[in-house]
């Protein structure tokens, strides 16, 4: 397998201007993860905040690079934030970029999803494999938070989706599929690890949140943000003796990477043709 | 003193059948331990998930093997969700444990328990002596979350409550006691660091949740998870200088230790005869 | 520079008490900072309590040594237990503390720290520069929730702002500067990564909250525990390769730092002729 020299180079100019813009990055998201999505932000060089009040978000949002939206552990009043704040966004020119936790698992989850998508202009929808065939309508099986369907099963109803809802959607997995229904760039960065550690899925999130801050194009940006994590990822198994260590041993990763390391180790392959 | 050698062998058994099942497991839990119990519950083989709002919880619980309740940032509304989710869970027969954290600190708390107790038929209790005593409407003191009681002060009160409600108690301390009013059971694993990492006595009642969803027998369920949780403690407690080292290392040993490393180390004891 | 040898005493002495004492210290905080505030209270021997329920706080701050409030993911509910848990302690002769978190991003932090400031009477507001700065109507610029501005240039509007109010002001930053609108006192501890760690601030909040509860004079206790503070962040960073190892190593340098050490590591300047 050859990986994309351009893309491993635009994971790298991404990663260097993130960290000279320091992007405020505005979360709404779920209680579970907020500690570690916001250390994960800071690590990587970004400027976290959370705010989820009515009265404040739209304000709020005005500052930020990228808002991240997660439905994590939704309730009514927090998705009447998320389109509040996902409006403003709009307005503003903001990238929007969610996260359908557990859409699939419940009716409130995937209803709140399709509420979102009708409401909101999102730039990049990340989820596993599961929770995006949820949106598609098809069945999705979704338990819990976890996939019950590999990437590559749900590629070709991913593609047809993003195309449909004119988003980009990034599926991660054992290797991440990102498409907007025409590109379809494939990430085989990552650890199985990850799968061990709670959050990580809405970290990739907020990581891609951070990287749209930077970069206008969508497809690139969740790519090189995913080659980014994963790569962190793999960097921190290798240090790691079970998901504590992991832990601190990626947040360490995140830090130290920097774009060179970046475009070194990023495993970006791009083409239709790849299954 | 010589420890039980067939509940050594249930332990092992239980962590097996956990780990091939992977069982769902619901929380509504407090806001403070919510990334960690579910860090301790994906190191241990477990799916976690966090869900509160009533629009949900009845679907989202139908799926899992245990339901996991937690007051320790208890609020009117979740409550109510506690009550939606855990007569659902008693109509699909699904195993509900409580964690009563700071139960007779104020009558706020001690009157959730109680209604709990009276809407929800609950397998196992899980809390620290004061909390239990609170149950029993003696005088608890509890002081905030933690225990002004030691646990064995608590053990006749705690064989006659758990008798009268008919259900486990898991009382844990320097030893914890196990009983469902016939039955008594004690584990003595575990380490005084664990008093120094928040959380702990939560991801207790998490990981004895998930043993629920593969031990039909809520008092050997409750002792064989407290075994492996505190032997994780004692194992991770080596190897640290402070409680963050603590936190890493006992959620490395979580996932480390296999049902042969708990065999050996789990240390329970049977009998009311034991002072 | 030579530092100030009665403070570093008094530091050490401040320690010691909390260690004996081992107050209660009712927290009201925001999710992000919950579980690491947790830890970081229990490293240093306090005993932390989060409650957030009408129905409940008046009750709980009636045991604690401190209330500690912060409005990092405020929503209207929130500031109306804090009010009530504010009164309550005021009643009491509890200390309260005030971390006004993004005070002066949005008009909702800011008119709700203003707020809390004319309807309860407290010990310390922790901040940064900008927050600080917002609270004296002056623009701020807080950029989500970082400072914008550097903790010197706010010294004169300090000293005044803290007359005014007729409380501490303890504005956090490379060098952290302490005033009641008399005094002034410096704390030349911290380390640069302890700004790419989330909840630091927050935390350093919470153990100024904590050193109330054990010493009446609040612009030495905010001092002695932000010394505490910035010097176990000094030595975690000597074991750290990132924030993630940084998280670790400073909770257990929290837990390992005695008395003597502090002692010996806490660097305090007083007077308002240091520049």
């Amino acid at each position: 397998m050859t990986f994309d020299k351009e893309l491993a180079g635009k994971a790298a100019e991404n990663l260097k201007n993130l960290r000279e813009k320091k992007p405020l990055i505005h979360n709404i998201t779920n209680f579970v993860v907020m500690n570690y999505t916001a250390n994960v932000l800071l690590a990587i060089g970004a400027s976290p905040v959370m705010a989820h009040a009515p009265e404040e978000v739209e304000e709020m949002v005005s500052f930020a690079g990228a808002l991240v939206l997660n439905i994590g552990t939704l309730s009514r009043d927090w998705i009447e934030s998320m389109v509040k704040a996902g409006r403003r966004a709009n307005t503003l020119g903001i990238p929007v970029i969610l996260d359908p936790v557990g859409s699939g698992a419940t009716t409130f989850r995937t209803d709140s999803v399709r509420r979102l998508i009708d409401e909101i202009s999102i730039s990049v929808i990340r989820g596993n494999a599961s929770e995006v065939l949820s949106i598609a309508r098809k069945e999705s099986g979704t338990k819990g938070v976890d996939s019950t369907h590999r990437v590559e099963d749900a590629c070709d109803a991913a593609v047809a989706l993003a195309g449909e809802l004119g988003l980009t959607l990034a599926i991660t997995g054992e290797i991440d599929l990102i498409t907007d229904g025409r590109r379809v760039l494939r990430v085989h960065n990552g650890h199985p690890m990850m799968g061990r550690l709670t959050g990580t899925g809405c970290a990739a999130t907020a990581v891609t949140g951070a990287f749209l801050a930077v970069d206008n194009d969508p497809v690139g940006a969740a790519a090189t943000a995913l080659a980014y994590f994963g790569l962190a990822g793999e960097m921190g198994a290798e240090k790691a003796c079970g998901p504590g260590s992991f832990m601190t041993a990626s947040l360490d990763a995140l830090y130290t990477i920097d774009a060179l390391v970046l475009e070194k180790g990023a495993r970006i392959s791009s083409g239709l043709s790849y299954k």
